[in-house]
């Protein structure tokens, strides 16, 4: 058996998500995996490195999927690009060695949330969140350093999640401006359910007024959602890489 | 009376074309005058630089509309950009003087053509044209050098254009890589219809080894439809901006 690691960019607008739901919508695994089994002619499993959002995009998602085939993976990538809507590309598909595991295997990843405060252009509009009112970003940058190191984010994940250990170490947080944008990158271990998302939603808040300075850093102190602020939508988010342990 | 100078950007995928249409299909100059009237209560005319094809996009297309209204520029702006669908934006509106005239007042007129040689990632595939072979770069800079000047361009015009004098004068055209893409620039007094993507189609047939090099030159020179190459898709092309004489 052979296992081949997929790198995997998404417009993730029209999905309900990377996992493939019960319901039958339209998911990017679920696409990708149809996509494969037609190519591969046998009934594998796309494994991601994690779910992301419904609307949330992705330049960087991993995937592995293990297959009898000696398809070349060059002749595989293109033959996935030929058979997937355009708003899924695969970037890259590698050979893996057989330890390797999209999920298991990830030691850190890195989201990217961008915010534009004039009407977004109709080119980015679906990458974006259109924040009107004015922001203090120096505010926001002293607030997002609290981040920084090894929390309990159980205050920033979406009320009844499921996950056990709630604790996450946040190794890079930047926000910085572009021309009229506003730029939000973070890099840790791993996130919860829409946590990135929660973040964004509560340093907007801070950073328009609706939530005092200290909000993050209390909010992570006594765990409590009720501190946290409200949730950014999908639409700005984009998982830009997972990195895994060199070989 | 008061006329207003609007810059507006739009994504003209799903639009046939800017010019409205006697079969009532979507264009973008019809949707604009719509959110127009709604805001300025008057069966105003949206008037522009000049027709872009169905499916291509602007960044800076101009049109002007006269109007009894005395709403300030600013709210008027926010007014459409509320009405219009996100895939048009209006990035400017300012009062212009009585003479000017978006289509006679123009000076020039700047396009750019943008292609990738590897699969598009999803957020650009509605932007570019995708040329898989490999294409001889430097032989098309010096093909498109010939453009440069006073020329009739009835080669590169669709056929059967109605357009009585066909000469025009191109100031400026570039060619040149970004990361994985290709970007072609052209600014000139005017451009014929679908006379942009008609020039991009034969360099393209030319870098790629279809048409001998001299094709530009030879077609120019001696007006014959026949010695031009392909129609690039529109996808690829953008109307960047249209200037006027400083008042």
């Amino acid at each position: 058996m052979r296992k081949l690691k997929l790198i995997v960019a998404y417009d993730g607008t029209d999905f309900a998500g990377w996992q493939i739901q019960a319901g039958g919508q339209s998911t990017v695994q679920g696409t990708l995996q149809h996509a494969l089994r037609q190519i591969l002619r046998e009934p594998v499993h796309a494994i991601g490195s994690g779910r992301t959002d419904a609307g949330a995009h992705a330049l960087g998602q991993v995937a592995h999927v293990v297959t009898r085939s000696r398809i070349e993976p060059s002749r595989l990538r293109h033959g996935l690009n030929s058979l997937l809507p355009p708003s899924i590309t695969v970037r890259s598909v590698e050979d893996a060695p057989a330890s390797f595991h999209a999920r298991y295997s990830a030691v850190s990843k890195r989201y990217r949330y961008t915010i534009v405060r004039d009407v977004p252009l109709p080119f980015e509009r679906r990458y974006v969140h259109h924040v009107r009112v004015p922001l203090d970003v120096p505010l926001m940058r002293r607030e997002a350093k609290a981040l920084l190191g090894r929390h309990d984010f159980r205050a920033f994940q979406r009320t009844g999640g499921s996950v056990e250990d709630t604790r996450r170490r946040i190794t890079d947080v930047t926000l910085r401006r572009s021309a009229d944008r506003l730029i939000f990158e973070i890099e840790g271990t791993g996130f919860l359910y829409t946590m990135v998302r929660s973040l964004i939603g509560t340093l907007i808040d801070i950073g328009r007024g609706r939530l005092p300075a200290g909000t993050i850093a209390a909010a992570l102190r006594r765990r409590d959602r009720r501190l946290a602020g409200s949730t950014a939508p999908a639409s700005g988010l984009c998982l830009v890489e997972v990195a895994y342990r060199s070989r």
